[in-house]
């Protein structure tokens, strides 16, 4: 992954020099306010210093102990009451601890989370609001509790019995488990991934507090280059000099519709006066469904595309979005825009129906592909984040590439569904020159060729609806 | 229902001379700024006008057509695609007519419908936000969809085929039912009692658009005069020169637990500084399940209550709150509240579980008993409203009254539930002497025997817990 390490940006650190082939791509830093154009937010130039938007609650929330206290804080952890934490456990600690749900400061309490589930969003002292839409809680079984007794802290370890955390202050109440699913899913149908994963065998209490992380989380997979923080997202964009940054979300192979929308809104982004947009093309890395692509594929296949060289690595920055994958449609896209808020990005390209998929037990998509985009557009607490919904794109057999969808030559486009695109990869055929570029299609193929080999159950992963 | 008449407060009107008893405990209206103690909300007194909390919106939105303007109306309607209403449609329309959900316009359109269900709140043009989280909504099927076809506006009729209102400038979109269910009652369990009623068959389209209601929705029932619109309590709490009004919603008996909470929060704002509170006790009287007591039945009881002179005719309205009940929980306790802004309460009780029900097909509470109240607190938009939440009342033996419960000595308390206390009016047994005035039991009692002829389908209905 050479030539990605050129597009996304890892903070230099005195540890770990830089490849050379980074730094030709940085623009010094800029020490003082410089003159600068903000676009359309101001008629003039003004003398402004260069500044993101501002993390939500006003200031970035890391969770990370300081590295000279990290010895005492093991030892005090020794003698706490332990929670073992599963894969997505994990996962969400990874995300607190870098504040991307900032300025929440640890798993949920009950008012968290009931607001979370009510309102999907939290009241600040001062009276204002913040998004927050998908619940970050930790369940924890009667036995669990019990051990805990009359503690005030628990030590929480990861699957090797490492401890990766205390969680101070805590509180303990009910898991109402229908109602989360209820209010979170907009169903109780069975066969939502993320429910059947980490709620339905879950424990019926849930344990919020103040969480103190003992080390940076790591998942040694490889990837671990590729997740920058919040806070390091903002260092790049600022010495980027971005005045603008676009996020696009994703958990599916980048075909060259996605690339159009990209070039595109950057393209929009310079008429309306920004002088330099910078995109952050951000996969989600943390759990998905079985039958998506899993993250290791989809990064060779992001690498392969950029490659190519449809995107311009001046102006973008790859990273992984260390959240799992709720599949909430309308409710987890706000988690997915707010979070992005927290990395810098004040701009937020939005699909048809994101987070969502097919029913689990009728023949129907759960969501209306239209609700994400709206909901989104009316939260609370995502007034000061631009929405662009996405334009669509189709294969245009007139020109022989993804082009936006022009309605008065309907008969020139070809839909290509990820349903589609997953079965001709699968059956190792070829889609139309010029939907996807020739070396991103064999990384998927080559996935799919993977799978021949049945699973465990017999069973090779069934394609759904994209 | 003389004396009751006497408590209540029906605004006169030239047409309807008042009986003499009514006009005996009016206050001559203000007409000027008075030197009034605004209590606890300023430290000193204040030259100010005595004006009750502010409508939700900043003004009061009625939908009735003026008089003169309701021949040409109704003439408009008589060309218009015609929809047919079921009383809880009308219950809706009267709510909607009187303001009572301000600042909304009619039935909801999808910015408002998607708002209420993910948020709870809607976003005003000031960035401001209302509290609104239960959806009011009017529903299509496909053939009156056929029916409306390129309409902009459609005349709502009641169950006489009479003309009701006018809904204009249309919104015809998805009504997505197990998305609404779920994220308003937080379950999709089969048996909840508004569902089966009003949304299990419903059409599959939701119509929103603006209401011009032709006149004043009546039941002629009898208890016509028992509902007066926000803007008539607004007009007797400013008659009585109320500088506090307190809300108690009930859709059960009153028993003397509850008058003594009333008591007891009239002499707790007494004690904060306010100078005249008035309680409105507020009866809700639309929908209601089966096995709820009736509202002609619950009015006769609470006449019997306030005839026993627990409640201080001076100082309390009782009038009914014409909403249907949706048995939400603490989604819908929201709605409770926020309908009393707009009538000018600034307090609002709150008790244990409220507007909850037993799980409709698990043995338990469908919510946590005190999620009400703590969402109350911290729903947006209800900021301006003060949360009184509900003392546990019980029967103290060594007093052989209602008392307050003191669990330093939990042994002297009987606690008396819904259940409990209709097992024994069905089987004509008396209750501990001091639970309830023997008037208002007899009226519960007649009303269980009124049932014990069997119903159409040969049940008698089952008591549920309260």
């Amino acid at each position: 992954m050479a030539s990605m390490a050129t597009l996304f940006a890892k903070t230099p650190t005195p540890s770990q020099p830089l490849p050379k082939s980074l730094n030709t791509h940085f623009i010094p830093r800029l020490k003082h306010a410089v003159l600068v154009r903000t676009g359309p937010r101001s008629r003039r130039s003004l003398r402004v210093s260069a500044s993101l938007i501002e993390p939500d609650g006003g200031k970035l929330v890391e969770l990370l102990v300081e590295e000279r206290l990290r010895g005492e804080k093991r030892r005090e952890a020794a003698g706490l009451p332990r929670i073992k934490l599963s894969r997505i456990d994990l996962e969400w600690v990874h995300v607190l601890s870098e504040g991307w749900a900032s300025p929440i400061r640890g798993f949920m309490r009950e008012s968290e989370f009931l607001q979370t589930l009510h309102f999907n969003a939290l009241r600040l002292d001062d009276g204002s609001f913040v998004n927050m839409s998908v619940p970050i809680v930790l369940d924890i079984d009667d036995a669990q509790k019990r051990r805990i007794g009359e503690s005030t802290r628990v030590a929480l370890l990861d699957s090797a019995d490492k401890v990766v955390a205390i969680l101070n202050d805590i509180e303990i109440y009910k898991h109402h488990k229908e109602e989360r699913i209820a209010r979170t899913w907009g169903t109780t149908a069975p066969g939502l991934p993320y429910v059947d994963e980490a709620i339905t065998n879950a424990g019926n209490w849930l344990i919020g507090g103040d969480l103190e992380v003992l080390e940076p989380i790591k998942y040694h997979d490889g990837l671990d280059r590729f997740r920058l923080s919040p806070a390091e997202l903002r260092e790049e964009f600022t010495k980027r000099n971005a005045d603008a940054v676009f996020a696009f979300q994703l958990r599916n192979p980048v075909h060259n519709g996605h690339a159009l929308l990209m070039t595109d809104t950057r393209r929009r982004l310079l008429e309306m006066g920004y002088k330099n947009p910078i995109l952050l093309l951000h996969p989600l890395g943390g759990y998905t469904k079985a039958d998506d692509v899993p993250l290791s594929w989809r990064m060779k296949q992001h690498e392969k595309v950029l490659e190519d060289g449809v995107l311009d690595p001046e102006t973008t920055v790859v990273s992984i979005f260390p959240s799992p994958m709720h599949y909430a449609g309308p409710t987890e896209v706000q988690w997915h825009a707010k979070a992005r808020i927290n990395a810098g990005a004040n701009f937020y390209i939005v699909g048809r129906d994101p987070a969502g998929m097919g029913h689990p037990i009728e023949k129907r998509d759960l969501y209306d592909a239209d609700h994400g985009k709206k909901v989104l557009s009316m939260a609370p607490g995502l007034e000061r984040l631009n929405i662009l919904p996405f334009k669509v794109a189709a294969y245009d057999k007139t020109q022989g590439k993804m082009a936006f969808f022009d309605p008065s030559r309907a008969q020139d486009f070809l839909f290509i569904s990820g349903t589609k695109m997953r079965t001709l990869a699968r059956n190792k055929e070829n889609p139309p020159e010029g939907f996807m570029c020739p070396g991103g299609w064999k990384v998927l193929v080559e996935y799919y060729d993977s799978l021949a080999v049945p699973a465990e159950n017999g069973k090779v992963p069934q394609a759904v609806p994209a």
